[in-house]
């Protein structure tokens, strides 16, 4: 239970005592999987009942799905700060990534440059797409472990300088890394990328910032933003948006085609819906909207984007300093983070076992391989108690070696 | 409420009881989505909360997902009469036709032969695919309206031999007709590619057939079996399986991928996973899993697959025998059908507004565009009082003008 005079900000916070899931655990994986709030689940229930009561297929049931979908589009699009026709709504964060770049004019020799800290699905997502369409890959390093934001950021900007090309079509780089919690200068990046002759296209791999981070420019300024619903904005499973700029509404073709992509679906010849909706497939589940959308006002509730990394620096920075009072334990970062990932390796212990070991206690957090490590996550639904109570944890292992 | 004297089938299926959507309208819409019963919203539910209580994200639930989606595959291979490894997931039917297409191997000039009673989504998929591959695209007719199973089978194999050409490389045909309600021979079909040197594919579009039919040879000959969970297996919508070939597996490579198709996820370079899991993308829903699972349980406490079309076909045959005693329509189909999909013209009245005026009695049925008519549906759950309430209202309908 949250102590009354805990000092941490997550005390004031009303959405932790509304995650089942928070309530028998001490819970860092945030950017694996959020927990899920009861209203949400509620939402969902009722949704699902509704469509029954109305449906499932009747006329009277579309106003329902309409409605649902939209309101969701909509507060996207004010996270986003984008126009809602912009948006595509995806089974999850790797669709949402690759359906766009799937339908991108590609033309044979163009290349893709990918940073280094990629999540392997896209990176493999990418390989593909370079054998069928004779593409070329590279790779610049943003994995800068030293130094500040503004540090990061200026290295960040001089590995791209180095690595782009005449031929540089597209270039790869996540929003927040999700190994080691660095945040990437976006916006920055798509300014870059407007001078190149070619003017390459951004995808960003938006998995660990939509919901944890202001989204500030850099949704707007990439081609192609994919996010996820059921990471840091806590909402169901099974559903992610991107957003796309609008020369990829004009330019990309989609790939999965299926009703949703058709302008009227009654007829073969019909045309792709103008907007991101083409970019959508086929039948989705629509009460995992309904969940989403119950879960981002929940979020709102909580404060603006602003504040609430804030406050998830304020556990994430906490964590950080503990760590290094722990002997043998180095945090990947050598600064407090700037969101809510902590990724750190301890001298003497397999990350595996600290994961099993800590998972005993009902502590948990999970280990990467590359770079092998351990990452914690802080939301603004952790409190002091818990970030000390993994410090505590940890020390215990070390010493009992 | 089902009449305890009531002769039709569904009188003793105890699973019309579990679907609160059957409780306050006349339901033909199956073909569309069917009623989801009341104990998989509750298995949806239960698995949701147990998620809640593990993680989400934990080594403590990762036997509770694999558990869930082992369980719902097993039962699927028993349903196709495949081996497990041959099934990946999809979101829907769509992405289950249309994934495993991407990855075929393609070259220029190869024909792809799509039969004419396609649903539009697929149609367009193939029509991007062959303009991106430089394919062509041809259509062979298989809409025999006249005749029974055997007049129909003989056509369809006809239609298709003077269709097959050197070049033909994939054959695209539903096992069940979305539009007419016929079913195809897919077997046959199938043995008489086998036959053709070039041994063109076979993509089967089963959203019509997946719970409805005895699945028999068809599934297990085909290449690319796809189909969805929330039409005839009364399963929640966002979840389908598609099956595959064993050709299919060792030459398609996937298009979408993401950690779940990624044999060690947390390695770029790793391989992609030798079963059909390569096909599948990143994080689903799984708590829908566990609701389909329940949904098929219930499916097939209600009979064997062949003693369920028995009662199917009770159902659509009294439809269609009483819509031929109704001014001014016609069936599609000049015998019973084969299956639970019964189409209809009638000669005075538009096709949207009887859709509306049955709506406001609550009796749903669809309009279909291509060819312009109405398509009622009847499933194991359907009574005789239903079916003649729609006659009736039809007649009323008629007699008003």
């Amino acid at each position: 239970m949250i102590s009354s005079s805990s000092q941490s900000p997550a005390a004031g916070s009303s959405l932790r005592a509304l995650m089942p899931a928070l309530a028998n655990k001490t819970y860092f994986n945030y950017g694996g999987q959020g927990p899920l709030p009861t209203p949400s689940l509620e939402a969902i229930v009722a949704c699902w009942r509704e469509i029954q009561q109305l449906g499932p297929f009747s006329e009277a049931v579309w106003p329902l799905v309409t409605r649902t979908t939209s309101q969701l589009r909509l507060r996207l699009a004010e996270i986003f700060g984008a126009g809602p026709h912009r948006i595509a709504f995806t089974e999850n964060v790797t669709s949402g990534c690759v359906l766009p770049l799937w339908g991108l004019p590609w033309r044979p020799g163009d290349e893709i440059l990918l940073a280094d800290a990629e999540h392997p699905g896209v990176v493999a997502a990418c390989h593909e797409l370079a054998r069928r369409e004779h593409l070329s890959l590279a790779t610049f390093s943003v994995t800068r472990l030293r130094g500040d934001a503004a540090a990061t950021d200026a290295a960040v900007l001089a590995a791209l300088e180095r690595a782009l090309g005449n031929r540089t079509r597209l270039v790869v780089l996540s929003h927040l890394l999700w190994n080691t919690g660095q945040v990437m200068p976006i916006a920055a990046v798509a300014a870059r990328l407007r001078e190149h002759p070619a003017h390459p296209w951004l995808l960003v791999d938006a998995a660990q910032s939509l919901g944890s981070l202001p989204l500030e420019g850099a949704a707007r300024a990439a081609d192609i933003y994919a996010g996820t619903g059921h990471k840091w904005c806590c909402g169901p499973e099974g559903l992610g948006a991107v957003l796309l700029s609008e020369r990829t509404l004009a330019e990309a073709r989609p790939t999965l085609i299926g009703w949703r992509s058709l302008a009227d679906e009654s007829i073969s010849e019909s045309r792709f819906h103008g907007d991101a909706r083409r970019f959508e497939v086929a039948t989705s589940c629509t009460p995992l909207f309904a969940g989403l959308d119950r879960s981002l006002a929940l979020l709102a509730a909580e404060g603006a984007a602003e504040e609430r990394l804030t406050r998830i620096k304020h556990s994430s920075g906490r964590l950080w300093h503990g760590l290094q009072q722990l002997p043998g334990v180095r945090t990947l970062l050598e600064v407090p983070p700037p969101a809510g990932l902590v990724s750190f390796t301890l001298a003497s212990l397999e990350p595996a076992l600290v994961v099993k070991r800590l998972g005993e206690r009902g502590i948990w957090l999970r280990k990467l391989e590359d770079p092998l490590c351990l990452r914690a996550c802080t939301h603004v639904t952790t409190t002091d108690e818990e970030v000390d109570r993994l410090l505590a944890a940890l020390a215990e292992l070390i010493a009992a070696g």
